[in-house]
C-alpha cells in the first residue's frame, strides 16, 4: 500500500485557530461532544454499558464528559493513568491490564483501591495470587477481570485455563467481576475488523461457558477497541471499551471505527522547507505526530487542505510531505492540520491540547495523565 | 530482514537496580561518561570542533558535562529546547533547524537571542527574510548557518542557491556563520554511513566554495549525525554535531556509530504476560521503548541477557518478544533491560532517568525538555 486511500480524500480536520506556534495538538470539542453522545447512544441501543479507554485522551477532562453522558466508569491501561484519574474524583475505574503486583506497583494498588471501586486484569494463575498477596498485605480490596485472548495473540488466557485463573483468584480472596478481551488483530486491516469482532464474542463465549460450568456466576464480559465496537456487539458481551472514537483519527477511519467528518483532533504544523526539489517538510515530526503506520495504509497522515498529499516520512522533527504533481506547492510559512494515523500516542506526546469550537481557541488543557505509563 | 544481527548479539545493557517500577528508563553515567570523553577525544583528535546536539537527552544535566569535557557549544532542534539550556545557563546554542519566525516563535526566539549566544538555521531566501523581520522587531542579534541538503533530500539548500540565501541573511542585517548539513540518509542501513559521510564533506565543500567565489567568508563548516562521525570528518568540516552517541542505541550499534558495550541507556521492563503460547509480553510498549523501526534492522528492540530475542511488535502499553527456541522461557514477573532501536523518542516519551553507577540507583533526573518540541 503505497497510495492515499479513498477515505482519507473524505476526511476533514479540526479548523486550525490563527497564530498558533506550531506543532501544537488542537481539539475540536464539538466534534468531540457529538463523537461521545454517538457511542453512547450507539451502546445504549444495543442494551451494552459503555467504559471508556482514558488512555487515548489521559485527561478527566474527557473522562468527566464521558461519564456524565452514561459511562459506567473508565478503563485505563497502567496505575499511573488510573492515580490521576482517582485524583481527579472518577470513582469506577478498570486497568485492562495483566498487573504484575510487586513493589512499589503493589504498593500503588493497595492505596488506589482505597479510594476508588477498582478491577484490575489477570490473565495467569501467577498473576493472580501475586494480586492476592498485593491485596492482602495492604487489607485493600479490589476486583478482577480475566483477560482472555480472542486471537490477536499478545496478552489473555483461552478458554482452556480460564477455570484455572478464576480459581487462583477467588482462592486470593478478591473478587472475580468477569472476563474481558481486547480485539486488537482488527487493526490489522478493513478486511480483518468484522472477524475480530466476532472473535471476541466467540471467545467471551467460550471463557463464559466455562467458568459458567465450572460454578463461577460473571456480571461483566467486556470487549475492547472502537473499530469491533463500531462492527458488532453480540451476546454474551455486556461492556464495550473503544478509547479512540472520543477524537478519531486515519487509522479509525479506514478501519471504519470514525466517521471521516467526525475527526477531533489534528496537529498543527508550519511548511518550514521547500528546498529540496519537489519537497514540502512540514515542523510536525514523529515527536508531535509519532510513527504509527499499520502496513496497509500508506504513509504517516494526511492533510485535508491539500488532497491527495500524504506525509511519506518523519524524522524527529520533520515531516516530509508528498504532493500530487497537480497540487499548487504549499509556501513556506503555511499553516496546515494533519490528520495523524493514531490519535492515542499524538496525545501522550504533547504536554497540552488547544481546546477550540468553531476554530478558535477556548482553551489550553495540560494533558493531565501524561508521561503516566507505569 | 527479520533476524537479529550478529552486532546484535554482542550488544550489553546496563544493569537494572533491584525494586524498580517498571517500565522505567535506565542511564549507566559510568558509560556516559565514557561515551563524551571518547567522542570529545576522537574529535579534538581531528581538530573538529563538538557541538553535541541535545536533543538526545533534552536535560541541562548532560549537556553540562559535555561542555566541561570540551564541546564549543550545543546544538538543540526547536526553540523550546534552547529554552530550557538557556534557562540552566548554558549560552552558546545553536538551533539546527529551518526555522519560520512568526508570531509567538519571534517573539521566542527575540527574547533568546537577548540572553545566549545563539544561531538558527535557514535554507530558504524567504526564511531568511522573516529571520531578519523578526530580528528588527526585537533589536535581537544572533547568527546564521545555512542549511545544505548532502542528498537527504529534506530539508537544506543546495549548492546553486545557497548564495541568494547568504545574501538575504546578511541583507537582513544578520551575520552570516557558516554552512550545515545532516548526513541523515546514513540512516537508511549500514552500507550507506560512508558514502553519508563523504556527501557531507561534498556537499559543504561545494557551497563554501560557491559562497567564497561570491565574497563571503564563513568560519563554521558544521556536518551531523553520530553515525557520519564515526565515519569520517573530513575537511572542510571545522565542527561536528553528533547526539546520539551520547547514550547510544541498537541503531548506533548497527550503523558503526557506537560500540556494543558502550551502550547507557535501556528501559527496565517486566514480563506480564506468558499466557499466548509461545508469547513473552513485557511492560514496555510503544509509550516506552518508542515504535521506531528503520526497514534494514527486525524488531524494536533486543534483550541482551535473553540472546537472540526480539521484540516482534509493539502496542502502546505491551511488546511481544520473540524468544529462540533454545532459550529457557522468561516467567511473570521477570525484570529485563530492554535495549531500544532510538534512544532519541525513548528520553522524549519518558518524564523521568534513573541515573545508575554500577547498577545501583543515583539519582532520578526529571527530563528538563520533555515535551519542549516547539
Amino acid at each position: 500500500m503505497d497510495r492515499i486511500t479513498a477515505l482519507d480524500r473524505t476526511v476533514t480536520a479540526p479548523v486550525v485557530p490563527d497564530g498558533l506556534d506550531t506543532p501544537a495538538v488542537i481539539v475540536d470539542l464539538d466534534r468531540v461532544d457529538a463523537n461521545i453522545e454517538r457511542m453512547q447512544a450507539l451502546l445504549d441501543g444495543r442494551g451494552v454499558a459503555l467504559r471508556p479507554h482514558a488512555k487515548t485522551h489521559k485527561s478527566p477532562f474527557f473522562a468527566d464528559r464521558q461519564l456524565a453522558a452514561g459511562a459506567v466508569g473508565i478503563t485505563v491501561a497502567v496505575l499511573g493513568e488510573a492515580e490521576v484519574m482517582a485524583d481527579a474524583g472518577i470513582e469506577d475505574i478498570f486497568v485492562a491490564y495483566p498487573l504484575w503486583a510487586v513493589g512499589a506497583k503493589a504498593r500503588r494498588l493497595v492505596d488506589l483501591a482505597g479510594r476508588s471501586r477498582l478491577a484490575v486484569g489477570a490473565d495467569s494463575v501467577e498473576g493472580a495470587e501475586q494480586l492476592g498477596r498485593a491485596a492482602a498485605q495492604g487489607a485493600a480490596r479490589f476486583d478482577v477481570l480475566i483477560e482472555v485472548d480472542p486471537g490477536e495473540g499478545r496478552t489473555g488466557t483461552d478458554a482452556s485455563r480460564v477455570v484455572d485463573v478464576a480459581r487462583a483468584v477467588t482462592d486470593a480472596g478478591l473478587t472475580l467481576r468477569g472476563v474481558f478481551t481486547h480485539g486488537g488483530h482488527a487493526y490489522r486491516g478493513p478486511e480483518r475488523v468484522a472477524g475480530a469482532a466476532d472473535d471476541e464474542g466467540t471467545t467471551l463465549g467460550a471463557a463464559l461457558h466455562a467458568l459458567n460450568d465450572a460454578g463461577f456466576d460473571l456480571p461483566v464480559v467486556s470487549a475492547g477497541s472502537t473499530p469491533t465496537v463500531a462492527a458488532a456487539s453480540a451476546a454474551p458481551i455486556t461492556e464495550e471499551r473503544p478509547g479512540t472514537y472520543v477524537f478519531g483519527d486515519r487509522q479509525q477511519v479506514n478501519l471504519g471505527g470514525s466517521d471521516p467528518g467526525t475527526l477531533a483532533l489534528a496537529v498543527a504544523a508550519t511548511v518550514v522547507s521547500t528546498a529540496v526539489a519537489g519537497g514540502c517538510v512540514l515542523d510536525a515530526g514523529a515527536k508531535a505526530i509519532a510513527k504509527d503506520k499499520p502496513d496497509w495504509l500508506a504513509g504517516h497522515g494526511v492533510v485535508p487542505q491539500l488532497p491527495g498529499a500524504i506525509i511519506r516520512s518523519v524524522y524527529d522533527h520533520h515531516a516530509v510531505l508528498e504532493l500530487p504533481e497537480d497540487l499548487p506547492r504549499p509556501r513556506v510559512g503555511d499553516v496546515v492540520a494533519v490528520v495523524p494515523n493514531h490519535v492515542c500516542p499524538v496525545v501522550n506526546l504533547t504536554d497540552e491540547l488547544v481546546l477550540t469550537r468553531a476554530g478558535e481557541t477556548v482553551e489550553r488543557l495540560p494533558v493531565a495523565a501524561r508521561g503516566r505509563n507505569s
